[in-house]
């Protein structure tokens, strides 16, 4: 019975609370069948999409190619480019409670994608990228902003690299994880994550990607609630 | 009893003949995360490979990153990159009756990927880029070069450019199609394709792909038988 009581109690714990979210890579075209794109499977956003469905979010996924199968959310949008994902999350950013950034979002995009095939000639080629919309800082800077949730996944000096993103794009929590080598992340099943927020930090240590989701989405319905309760 | 002759003798086509066939995408790193992609499913190539060894062949597929579930065949070996396929085909090329060369490789690949993960800064970004090796035109050029089927994916004047590529690669055959818009190929499950060779040629039209690959095998079967009793 208290584990029901308990259960019950996690189930309410986002009921009502209108979750955006993103996830998976972006694909960014140089051609019509070349593009660039990065090693996120969509398979963290995914699962925490789901888990914050569980705890009764009506959740909106925002999702780039990914070839999992998508969680039980309320809604699911498909894109592919970061200009694509950033349109969608602008066309809704006004209507959400919480935003959650799990998405690769592509930084750079090819300035001049062709309009076909780019035949092989010369030895070397160069390209020239230009910068993609940071949808995470767009919105974290709306007026009357979200709680936001954003992600890192660096390679190296992680904590460094998101203590100063949740300070220079104004986040409410950043859950930041190693990626490349042997450590978890891209492509992986499991995964850690050191997650901070102004005034306190959690770390969540090597689990599954669904359980990890599960605890990160309690984490999120935690500080959401002390904020929602401070700025009401 | 004349179906079962008939589809007897299908099996028997190519018993005995070592297929070495690639399949799939190619991944040229950037960074640890980042990579230039692109479209290719691995669809086609698969289901060939499964084509070809219900035909009897003995089957080595090389294969780029594909979400497919793999054919049945005598080995499979997973590569990432051109320079992995390259590497791939290169020790296996002299061993093989038949090439087959479904990949999409990538052509060029980033001169010198970066060990963590770039940060983004500049609002412009130049990336240069060199040839990767051409495996196909490499294993052509043998001095005893196997039977070698080539693949063409174009989005514009396919004809000709899979012409050109047949002689100018000194291919056995190529089969070439049309890519990109509504017209079939990549990530799609149907496509048609346009078979080339020295003094002949076929149009498949638009099937499933697991339909095409086994018009498609029985073809190279007849054109191997061929070549094999001219050149013995």
């Amino acid at each position: 019975e208290i584990a029901e009581a308990l259960s019950g109690s996690d189930v309410q714990r986002l009921a009502g609370v209108r979750v955006l979210l993103t996830a998976g890579p972006t694909r960014e075209p140089l051609d019509p069948v070349r593009y660039l794109g990065n090693r996120s499977s969509g398979r963290m956003g995914y699962a925490l999409a789901g888990a914050l469905a569980d705890l009764g979010a009506h959740v909106v996924l925002v999702s780039g190619p990914s070839a999992l199968a998508p969680p039980a959310v309320a809604e699911l949008v498909r894109v592919e480019t970061a200009l694509e994902m950033h349109a969608a999350v602008t066309a809704r950013a006004r209507d959400c409670d919480v935003f959650v950034a799990t998405a690769a979002v592509a930084d750079y995009r090819p300035a001049e994608p062709a309009g076909s095939k780019i035949k092989k000639g010369a030895e070397t080629l160069e390209i020239r990228l230009v910068r993609n919309p940071d949808i995470l800082a767009e919105v974290a800077a709306l007026p009357k902003p979200p709680f936001t949730l954003g992600f890192a996944a660096e390679t190296n000096d992680v904590e460094q690299y998101a203590r100063g993103k949740l300070k220079d794009k104004r986040l409410d929590m950043i859950a930041a994880n190693r990626v490349g080598g042997d450590s978890g992340g891209f492509e992986r099943e499991e995964n850690a994550l050191l997650v901070l927020w102004n005034g306190g930090q959690r770390t969540l240590p090597m689990m599954s990607k669904v359980e990890l989701a599960r605890e990160l989405a309690v984490l999120l319905a935690e500080r959401y609630a002390e904020h929602h309760a401070a700025s009401s």
